[in-house]
C-alpha cells in the first residue's frame, strides 16, 4: 500500500532560511510529510518551531540523540523513514552517523562534514548500511542541469577542453558576522570548518562542473583571500584545475563582489560545441557550434531529453526555480524510498540526488585548495 | 488552536496540468492539506487520482454534487474547509454556486465563469455569503508584480500615461484540437465561451495591468483573428483601451506566435517614470527614469517593499517561479482563512488575491472584445 | 577610371544631430567626399559649418539655389555627383525637385516631403529623370534586416501572419520644445507635417515591416494621442494594420515613454517560424520555430546570407551600429552611381536603399493614420 | 590654417581584415586623408590595393623604407603626417622605428613589437622624438570604457578589491592555419612572437583592466594551453594577478571556444560598488550598489561624464559599436596633431590614446606569462 514517506528534521527553527527552503521542498510534491523534528539546541524554540509547522507536542524533540532514539521506538507505521539535517557545517557529522546507526535514511546539507576525515567515515557508514543518503547540491537539481549533463555525457559537444565556472556574490563584503546569522557561522573557522567561501559555495561550483562532465581532477592550483579586515576565514578565490584527460577547469568563488546576489554561472567547451548558464536564470541554456547558429534551449520544451523532462512540473514558458530544484532532490529521494519500502533492493534503485561521493570529492577539494594556497608551489596532485 | 487548513478539489484528475500546479502551490507552504476531491467526471479516473494523491477511498467522490454535499455532513473537524474548482471554463458557476451554498469557500480558475450573466451572478453570491473566494489570476502572484503595484499605486512614474501589455503564445498555431486535450476545450465555444486566445489569456493581460495600476477602463477598441483554419473561436488580437483619467492601453494576445512560450509582458509609462515586466524572467523589472540610469529591481532585495517581500521565501538571486507566485495565491487565501477561522470578520481580513470582482472585470473585458471586434465603430463605451 | 564620389551637402550645419550623422556615414568608406554646401539657412553659419568641414570658401553656399545653380555650371571633373538633403520636412521637397531639374542625384532624409501631394510629384519627377534618388530610412540598412528581410522572403517563416512593430522613445515626454532644437521643429505642424511622432518614427517603423515582408496595406485603424499639454501633434499612436493577403500588424511608436532611448523592435511570426530584432541590440536576431530551439543569429556569421554578409564591415563579435547602417544607404547608393558613372543603364543598376515609392508608402501612412484617427469607423481602407 | 591630417599605411592590403578596420577609422570624422600607402610586400598587391583606395600611382609604394624615404623629400604641405603601421606582429619594429627617424608619428597595431627588449627600444625611441605615438588598443577607445575609468579613477567602487576579465573566442578551435591568412601568422611563433592566443588577446584583456583601474601588477601566476593538435603556440589560458595594492586580478583568454565570437566581458569589484561591461554589447554597463539597485549606464546618457560623450558621436539608443571605438583612437590621434601642428607642445597636448608606455606593458605581461606557464612555482614577480 502506498503511503507518503514521513521527515524527521534536525535543525531549520525559526530563523533558519535554510531549513524553511528544505521543508518547501519536501512539501511541494505531496509525497512526503513532516512528522517530527528537533529544530534547535533551545528547547523552546525547538518547541515553537515544531508548533508553527504543526506538530503534536510528542513529536518535537529537545535533542537529536532524543529524537532519533524515541523515533526508532515508535511502531513502524508511525515513526519518520528519513531525517533530514540542515545544522551548521560542524554538526553534520554526528547526528548523520546516529541517524545511520539507527537505520533511518538521510538527507544532509552541503558541504558533508566539518573534516575530510569525517566524510571518509561517514561515506563508509553509509556504504554498510546500505540506507538512502542524499547532499543537497541544490544546482544539480535543476532540470537544465539535468540537460546539460546528458547532453555532455552522450558527446554533443566532442571532448570537453575547457571550464570555466564562477559562483559570484557580494552579501559578504563587509563584516556582518555579529548582526546576520547566516554569515556569523560561515565567517567561523570552529563551525564551518578550513573554508569559507570556498566551502559554502565554492563547494557547489566544483560539483555542478563534476556533475554535468563527469570529470575528476588531477591537479589544482589555487589562490584564497580575505578580503575583509579580521575575516578569518576566505571570502573570495581562484581554482585553476587539470582534470584527468586533459581539460582544463577555471573556478573562481567570491563573496565580496558588491551587488551580486547569487550569480552561479557555468560554460562548458568542447572540440565540437559549448554550452553556457547562469543560476539566476535557470531555464535557458545556451548551445553554440561551429558554423551554426547559437541554440536558445528552454525547460519543458518539446525537445528535452527525459530526464530533464521529469524534473520539470510546468510547460515551457511558466519559470521553474531555486525551490523546485530543491524539490528535485527530495522528489528523487522520494522515489527511490518508495521503491525500497516496495522491497527493491538498493543497488538497483534509480538515485538521481548528490550522493555521499559526491560529498567526499567536495571536501577533498576544500582539503587541496587550502593547502595549494598557502605555498608556492603551482600545482597539487589530487590522492585519495 | 492553530491547523492546517482542508482543502477538497473538483476537477485536476491525472492529465490535467492545472490541477497539478494547483496542488503543488497549496502544498507549497505545510498550510494547506488535501482531504477530498471529485477529481473527473469519470468515476474511475476520479478514484485512480485519489489514490495517486494518497486520499483514503470514501473521500474520494464522483460528482462535486455528491462531494458538497456529503462532505456538508461531516463533522467540523473534519471536513473540508474550502474547495478548489480547476475544470473547464463551461463547467466553473454550478460547482461554485453550490459550494457557496453549501457554505465552503472557493478558490476558482479563471476566467470566472462561461457568460458574463454567470459573473455577476456568482460575484452576488459571494458577497451575500461573506465567504472567501479566490481567483486564481496567477500573474498577480508574482512578488515583482506585487512591488510594481505598490510603486505604481504610490506614485513613483507620476500619473499613467500608456500601457503595453503582451501575451504572445505559440503553441495554439496548428490545429491541434484532436491531439492535445489542453487544446481542445479551449478552442470549443461550447465549453471555452465566447472568446478563445482573449479569455485564455487576454484577460491575464488586461488583468495584470488593472492589478498594478487600479485604473479601469472607459472604452475599448478590438480586433479578434482566427488564423487557423476552421478555428471557431479567435486565436490572437489586439485590443485598444482607453482608461478612465486619460491613460491609454495597448493589450495583445495571441496563441499563434510560432516558437513563443508564455511571453507575457508589460510596460507601464508616466509622467515620471516608466517599469518594464517579463514574465518569462518574473524575478526582474527594470525601473526607467528621465535623467539617471535606469535601475534593475529584483525580488527579495532589501529595498524592496514589505507587500513584495512578504510574498518571497528566498534571497534575492535564488530564482522564484510560476508556482510560487501560484502558491502565493493559496498561502494568502490560507491566512486569510486563517483568521476567519479564529474568528475575525471578513471585511477587516487582508484578502490579497483576486476577487470575483476581478472575475467580473474579466467577463466583460471578453464581452465587449468580442462586441467589438465584430463591429466598423471604432470605439464601445463599457458600461456595468 | 574609378574616382570617387563628390557629395554637396543642404542643411546639416553645426548644432544639427542628423548632419553630422549622414557625412560620417557618407565618410566611412573611403567612396565619397563632401566637395561642397549650404549648411544652413543663415549665411555665416552656413560658412562657419563649411570651414569646421575643410570646405573652400567658393564652395560653401548661402542658399540651396545658389549651390544648384553655381555646381551645375562647374566643369564635370569638378562639380558635385549629388546632393544629401537633411533639412526638416518642410525643406525637403523644393531643394530636391531643383536638385533633379539640375541634373543632380538625391539622397534625401524621411520622410519624404511635407504632404502626400509633394511625394506624387517628387516620386514622379525621380522616374522621369531617371537619376538615383535615395531616401535615408536607416534601419533598412543593418545587416540583420537584409538578413530578415533575405528569410522571410525566401519563406523560411511560412506564410506570414502577425506582424508586431513598436517604437518606443522617451525624448518628448515633456515640453522642450524651446529648449531642445531637434524638438522644436518636429512639434511644429509648420515645419513637421500632419503628423509628429507618427511621421517622425512611425514611419519608420512601417517602412520596417513593409521592407522585411513586402506586404502592402489594405486597411488601417489607428490612434494618435498627444499626451503633453500644449503639444498640436501627436507624440503616442497605435496603428492597426490589415495587410493584403491577410497578415495583421500591430504598430505602435510613442515619444513619451519616459526613460526609453529609441526602442525600435519588430516580431515577425509566420506558419512556420518566427523572428525578432530589437534596434538597440543590431546585431542578434532569434528566430523562432516549432519543434526545436530557438536560434541567436548573430551578424558576420558565416552563415550569413550574402546580402547581409555584403552590408557588414566587421568579424562576428566586432559590433556595428547605427552609424554603419546609415553608412550601407551611402555606400550601396555610391555603389549605384559608380555603376552609372561607367555607364550601366539605372534599370539595371542594383538600387539596395530605399526609394522613392517607400518614400511615397510613408507619406500615405501618415495621411490615412492622421484621418483613422480622427473619425470613429474603424476601418480604413487605403486607396493608392 | 586648419587642414586635414595626412595619413600613410603600411600594410593593410586586399585580403587584411584589419588594415580596411583602420582606413575606416581614419575616415570616418572626416579629418584625416589616406594620401599614401605601402600596402603589401608584394609590389603588385600594393599598387592594386592602392588603386582600389583612389590613390594616384606616385604615392603607391613598394616598400615601407622607400615610402618613409619618398615621402620626406616631399613638400612639407603635400607629405604624409603620420604613418599607420598594420602588419603582422613581427613587422612593427622596425617601420615604427624608421618612421619616427625620419619624424613621421605613428600609429601602431598591437602588441607592440615581436619582443621585449624591441619595446623597450620603440619606448625610448617615441620619447626622444617627441612625436605622437598611438597603439590600437581598440577596447580602450569605447565610450564606455572612458566611462568606466572615469567612475573607478574617481573612486564610486571604493578601493578595488577584485578584477575579473575574460576574452572568449571560438575561431581558432580547429587548425586552419592553412586555409586562413588571419589565423596562419597568428599561432607562427616566428611572426607572432613567444605568445598567441595570450599575445593577440590577453594583451587586450590585460590592457583594458589596467586602462580602467590604473592598477599596475606585482606578482602573476600563469597557465598556458594548447589544445589544437601540433599548435606551437598557446591558444587558451589562465593568468592569477595580484596588483599592487592588494586587488587580485583572473584573466582568462581563450580562441577555443567553439562557438564563441569575440566576448570580452569584465567585472571590477571595489568596497562600495562593482561595475560588469561586454563588448559585444558595448553600449550598456552595469553598475552594482549594496543597499539600492543596479543601474543600467547607458552610452550617450545625459548624466555620462564628459570623456565619455566626447568619444561618442550618436544619441543614446543609437548604437555605436567597434568601428567607432576604433575611430576613436584616430581621432583622439588627430586631435593632438592638430594642436601640434598649431604649435602646442607635446608635452601638454592631452593624448587619450594607448601609449608606448601601454605597449610595454603589454609586452612585459606577454614575457612574464610566457614564463611562468612553463615553471612550477607559483607566483612571479614582475620587475621592469
Amino acid at each position: 500500500m502506498k503511503r507518503k514517506i514521513r521527515m524527521g528534521m534536525i535543525g531549520g527553527g525559526r530563523d533558519s532560511f535554510i531549513g524553511a527552503i528544505h521543508r518547501i521542498a519536501a512539501n511541494m510534491d505531496g509525497q512526503i510529510e513532516l512528522v517530527c523534528g528537533c529544530f534547535s539546541s533551545s528547547p523552546e524554540k525547538s518547541q515553537k518551531s515544531g508548533y508553527d509547522l504543526y506538530l503534536p507536542d510528542d513529536r518535537i524533540y529537545t535533542s537529536y540523540q532524543q529524537m532519533i532514539e524515541e523515533e526508532s521506538k515508535l511502531p513502524e507505521n508511525v515513526r519518520m523513514d528519513f531525517v533530514s539535517i540542515v545544522t551548521p557545517n560542524y554538526l553534520h557529522f554526528h547526528p548523520a552517523m546516529m541517524a545511520l546507526e539507527y537505520r533511518f535514511h538521510v538527507v544532509l546539507d552541503k558541504p558533508m562534514t566539518f573534516t575530510l576525515k569525517e566524510a571518509y567515515a561517514l561515506q563508509k557508514k553509509v556504504e554498510e548500511s546500505r540506507l538512502l543518503f542524499a547532499l543537497t547540491h541544490t544546482y544539480t537539481g535543476y532540470p537544465m542541469i539535468k540537460e546539460a549533463k546528458e547532453r555532455v555525457r552522450r558527446g554533443d559537444l566532442g571532448k570537453i577542453r575547457r571550464i570555466y565556472v564562477q559562483y559570484t556574490q557580494g552579501w559578504l563584503s563587509d563584516d556582518i558576522a555579529e548582526s546576520n546569522k547566516q554569515a556569523s557561522w560561515r565567517v567561523d573557522p570552529n563551525r564551518s570548518g578550513k573554508a569559507g567561501c570556498m566551502g559554502d559555495i565554492g563547494t557547489h561550483a566544483f560539483n555542478l562542473a563534476n556533475y554535468i562532465t563527469g570529470l575528476d581532477v588531477d591537479e589544482i592550483s589555487a589562490e584564497l583571500n580575505s578580503f575583509v579586515p579580521n575575516r578569518e576565514l576566505d571570502d573570495d578565490g581562484v581554482v585553476l584545475i587539470r582534470y584527468k584527460g586533459g581539460a582544463r577547469g577555471m573556478l573562481s568563488a567570491t563573496q565580496i563582489a558588491v551587488g551580486e546576489e547569487n550569480k552561479l554561472n557555468i560554460q562548458i567547451y568542447g572540440e565540437k560545441g559549448g554550452l553556457e548558464w547562469h543560476q539566476e536564470e535557470p531555464n535557458t541554456m545556451i548551445m553554440k557550434w561551429k558554423d551554426r547558429p547559437k541554440e536558445i534551449i528552454r525547460t519543458s520544451s518539446g525537445y528535452m531529453s527525459p530526464s530533464s523532462l521529469h524534473n520539470s512540473r510546468t510547460p515551457a514558458g511558466h519559470p521553474e526555480g531555486y525551490i523546485e530544484a530543491f524539490a528535485n532532490i527530495y522528489r528523487n529521494f522520494a522515489n527511490a524510498l518508495q521503491h525500497l519500502l516496495q522491497g527493491e533492493d538498493i543497488s538497483v534503485v534509480e538515485k538521481d540526488f548528490p550522493s555521499a561521493e559526491d560529498g567526499v570529492k567536495g571536501m577533498q577539494f576544500i582539503e587541496y585548495v587550502v593547502e595549494s594556497s598557502s605555498n608556492n608551489t603551482k600545482w597539487i596532485k589530487i590522492t585519495e
